[in-house]
């Protein structure tokens, strides 16, 4: 007899996911981003739901605002990571009873602001009572069938790249959790990250219109799992050549002798799109990118082995599976 | 500044929607049992989130299986209130660390099951971890713009009606939870309407594609609830001449000289839809009912003035707002 804590969430998922009937010609298969519906005529209504818990995902001064917005966003951005732009927002609200009026009008406040930044609308939801405050959010949106951009989709000798550096949120959270020091500019910026993410969703459209993208996810669990992820769908490995270091995680761990390759691989809870682009097409996927004002950061390559590895000095070293990861990672 | 349990369930929600700007041309406003979006040539994304929480919506007794099973069909309920089908379903588990293996597989089963009865599949979801079970649910399906039977149709001499006979689960939760007692039979049968529900889905599409019914919802929140949601939503009135009074109930409450109409009115979790027809389509829509094994049992009348009464041996009671309400009922 197991308890998920000795499982971890992936394994508990693998598990469940066994007794479920899989639905005939899914459009989306388990373990991607986002489910999806056929709606004929080559569209696909695509759906998420991901829930925010607030003992585990909110650190110390985060607002009420801030965690609401959050659990709009990080369903937003797991459609933008398919190419799809959000629609409509429904959010499940389990409150505490003792939340006072003006903490729950912040999180309406919150919730409308996440899903108007990327112009989309909250429908409808519900709440009930609960011991803490529970955020479960969901996100529709339609597609277009063939254009969604799967994490199944990477081939060998694909350029491997983000939209964007890693190490921000790591860092931000070494200073809301662990209590490090930053200076004041360095400290706001990086904190910022923890507390207002942004969805790479004009990206992750512009990236799906180019045609030039295999493969796609965002990075919430961290940059390495969602190479492990991607790994997993598209049954293929990675060498990470370069790592998209994030400059003020950089100036970060040189204040602290931390390891910056730790907070790079190993964060989380970022938003950046990880994906893999046709060779012959990286510089459309540069355009598409550069033309909603934003930066293709080519990291590595797709390979046949299916290990995933980081070239440091002309040597090879094992990524590690490692980030956040509910039951088992939690103390 | 007021906390929550002052407020109540239904005035959290008026005001946080205050916050909340309004998707333009929104197919289904506030306040219905579910949301929808426009997916364009006549039709509607129809789309619904209700969260089950272990402490306050699961009595003792009530299994793993049936608890993730009542979790889809609470949610594939709203959408078969509209008339619609559900086609897919999502959720995001929240679970205790210490879980068992088999806990989470029960789940998985009772979930696909849930969602099988109806013709739906999961399709995917989420799991974290917290401190108690955690069920958030979310249905979609596709409606037809201009058949979904709203919470905002009645009017004044419609006929009122229900699909089915009220006071069970709120005998099966005195025996649950207040330790009541009943003979084995009857106990078995109130005791199967909360740990075993059945959606009107059949019924509420059947319902629709009569075009007799002007309005519809279903009664989670309890008889007396539904007729206040509908009376707000539509601006009207009801004057309930008969009580939908379920024999078992009825035997129920002579066994402990309850009062039969507490339990018809203030009970909730139950999933019969409470409708509104037009008087001329009446037969049209029990024959619709028919075909699919219901039966319509008209219990009053909408009426222009908007309180909302019994007629009980030809004086007039009013019927209170009662039912489950979260923040407020708790202990």
């Amino acid at each position: 007899m197991s308890y998920l804590y000795q499982l971890g969430e992936r394994r508990v998922i693998e598990i469940m996911i066994r007794y479920l009937d899989v639905m005939p010609r899914i459009p989306v298969p388990f373990w991607d981003d986002v489910s999806a519906v056929d709606l004929g005529e080559d569209r696909l209504g695509v759906l998420k739901t991901d829930m925010l818990v607030w003992s585990t995902d909110i650190p110390p001064g985060m607002t009420h605002y801030q965690a609401a917005r959050k659990a709009v966003i990080m369903n937003i951005s797991d459609l933008g990571a398919k190419g799809v732009r959000t629609t409509g927002v429904l959010i499940s609200l389990g409150l505490p009873r003792n939340t006072r009026e003006e903490e729950a009008v912040e999180m309406a406040r919150g919730m409308n602001a996440g899903a108007r930044e990327y112009g989309a609308y909250v429908l409808g939801g519900d709440t009930c009572e609960t011991d803490e405050i529970i955020i479960s959010g969901m996100a529709f949106g339609i597609g277009e069938k063939g254009k969604l951009m799967l994490r199944s989709g990477a081939r060998p000798r694909d350029i491997l790249a983000t939209t964007g550096a890693f190490g921000k949120t790591a860092a931000g959270f070494k200073i809301l959790i662990e209590g490090l020091d930053a200076p004041d500019d360095l400290r706001r910026k990086l904190v910022d990250t923890v507390f207002v993410p942004r969805a790479r969703v004009e990206e992750g459209v512009a990236l799906a219109e180019s045609g030039a993208v295999t493969a796609s996810m965002d990075s919430s669990d961290g940059l390495a799992m969602s190479l492990y992820d991607l790994s997993r769908s598209s049954g293929v490995g990675f060498r990470v050549d370069q790592l998209p270091a994030s400059p003020e995680a950089r100036r970060f761990t040189e204040l602290h002798n931390l390891e910056l390759s730790d907070l790079v691989l190993y964060g989380g809870e970022e938003y950046e799109l990880v994906l893999t682009v046709k060779p012959e097409r990286i510089e459309d996927a540069k355009q598409a990118l550069r033309r909603v004002g934003g930066e293709l950061i080519e990291i590595g390559e797709v390979t046949e082995e299916k290990a995933i590895v980081y070239r440091s000095r002309d040597r090879l070293e094992p990524i590690k599976a490692g980030g956040w990861e509910h039951f088992k990672s939690s103390p």
